[in-house]
């Protein structure tokens, strides 16, 4: 039915009776990776009895999840062997290097998936239930959670940001990393310029985690550490750039345009700002990855929203930035968009 | 991508992403249900203020979740106002006499849906987290519910049953609807054979619904009922024929087979039993529909299954069935299978 008239297509109820099961998918994806699965799959030869073999599990239970598997393209099935799709090979075998099979840790966090359940009620107040601001709240021991598992759905976004922020200069330049989480983004400013010395802000221990990256990259020795919070701490600088990475989203455009403002105070002038967002287009329902990401933050914060370029260039400007540019990342939800100081 | 080589394709982590968070649309569909949003969006004029307004929701909420419900192909959007799209007109404005709305509350059930969240476990073990029986534990109120709510979606399934199940033949006939629940599908024989009456067995408080069906559908002078489990009472008869529709696949192939059996010795010779399933292809992961519903099965009963036509056929002739026929509904994930004792 792709790129025809919804209208002259036959009517089929199925569109309900599918979304309304499809918290099931969730689940069975979840469980699959807990159990293993993608690995066993993987090794091989991909019967139900080895599997559940490796799985300490049932074979009926094999059997049903590995079907349901396949019917939503994460397996395919030959004859009554389970065998690696090209995605699931890449991102949910543990055994490959990109994959993502950690991130169902932080996304399946049972605090985070709880608001769903009362999202009416989310809907009529229009705030999260979650008491006090939600996901942001100090403290919050998620983001240690989202440090150590996220990574490696965010790696792919790190070289790009790297260039981009960069664009082309090299030599001694300090970097302030907003909200560092995993520490990867001001890490690879650190690799891909030898010069650069990076500070981390984020809870202590959330950048406990992000040195442990920056050990593992190399770099530790140019990265400092800022515990405590972006709206409280003495950012420091002057800063020829600072990424702000995943954050904006989390709060109302005021609370957004006094966090730019202080951050182009700390900026060199000419120095960069640099939002990685999910970035919607300006009718906020297409690309359907970064537009849907406001009901994460409807469900999650007090007043988060993921903010379209025309949104964010008006805070930056209002902010004191100029030249303010978007630069989507291919393949991803992604988009970076920087002003300059 | 849809006809391409999926090897060809290039990888794109999107899909464990969306999967992960697939919850929020089963979600979304929920709350928008419970807060009226599709018939706000009906009567008009489709902007957020109004719709909030209808709703008695914040602004925030409705125009995020609006957004998120076009995303997901269940609104459409025209500058700043929201539209059904032919099956949400269809399916889900409650104005309409083909809307699903209700199947909502019982497949939104909590009693229902927590068991997925403990889906590692019931793999491991190969059965449901649920006490007993799971579902199928004797006079569980889910089933009244089922009986109140699930009537249409299963409405565009009675006309065709009744026609095959009649195949032409009129007159005094009576016939035994085992698991009643709605009672839709008795109640479609009772209309199209003036001369049929109907017995439908269920528990008692949900033959209480059936029976109010009945009314509706002014057949209720031909309506019996008889309350209990149809794995204890007494079926009386003879019949004609007996329908036993949904309820297979809530057990494991011996009580499903011992079950046929009580139903072939309650038919007349050449009485016809008459089955309604999810009927996945042998090969269980096709069509989606049917093979998924497996992972239901899986999730909240012991040891049930949703049984190819192949399994069905060696569980008829095990238990005396002859001439045995599937019969897909088209348009919708069931399939009626015929023996004839």
């Amino acid at each position: 039915m792709q790129g025809g008239n919804p209208a002259e297509a036959p009517l089929n109820p199925g569109i309900v009776f599918q979304i309304l099961q499809a918290h099931q998918s969730t689940a069975a994806l979840k469980a699959a990776i807990d159990l293993d699965v993608f690995r066993a799959v993987g090794e091989g030869p991909g019967d139900v009895a080895s599997i559940a073999r490796h799985c300490k599990a049932s074979e009926r239970g094999i059997r049903i999840l590995c079907d349901y598997l396949v019917i939503q393209c994460l397996l395919v099935k030959e004859g009554n062997s389970y065998k690696h799709t090209p995605s699931s090979a890449a991102f949910l075998d543990p055994r490959s290097p990109s994959s993502l099979a950690s991130i169902a840790q932080f996304l399946g966090n049972r605090a985070l998936r709880e608001p769903y359940e009362r999202l009416a009620e989310i809907v009529r107040t229009g705030r999260t239930v979650m008491e006090g601001d939600g996901t942001v709240e100090p403290e919050n021991p998620i983001w240690v959670q989202f440090a150590e598992t996220m990574g490696p759905m965010m790696a792919p976004m790190a070289e790009p940001l790297g260039r981009v922020v960069l664009d082309g200069h090299m030599g001694p330049m300090r970097v302030l990393d907003i909200a560092a989480g995993h520490g990867l983004f001001g890490i690879e400013i650190a690799k891909q310029n030898p010069q650069a010395h990076v500070t981390g802000l984020d809870w202590a221990p959330v950048l406990r985690v992000a040195l442990k990256h920056a050990e593992q990259a190399g770099v530790h020795d140019r990265y400092n550490m800022l515990p405590g919070s972006a709206f409280d701490v003495n950012f420091g600088g002057p800063y020829d750039a600072v990424l702000l990475t995943n954050f904006l989203h989390h709060f109302d455009k005021p609370t957004c345009m006094s966090l730019l403002r202080k951050v182009h105070a700390s900026l060199k002038k000419g120095g960069r700002a640099a939002t990685l967002e999910f970035v919607p287009n300006e009718d906020r329902v297409s690309p359907p990855m970064p537009a849907a990401f406001s009901l994460t933050m409807l469900a999650t914060t007090a007043a988060g929203d993921a903010y379209t370029f025309g949104d964010l260039r008006a805070m930056y400007d209002e902010a004191g930035f100029h030249d303010v540019t978007a630069h989507p990342i291919p393949m991803s939800p992604h988009t970076i968009v920087i002003g300059h100081a």
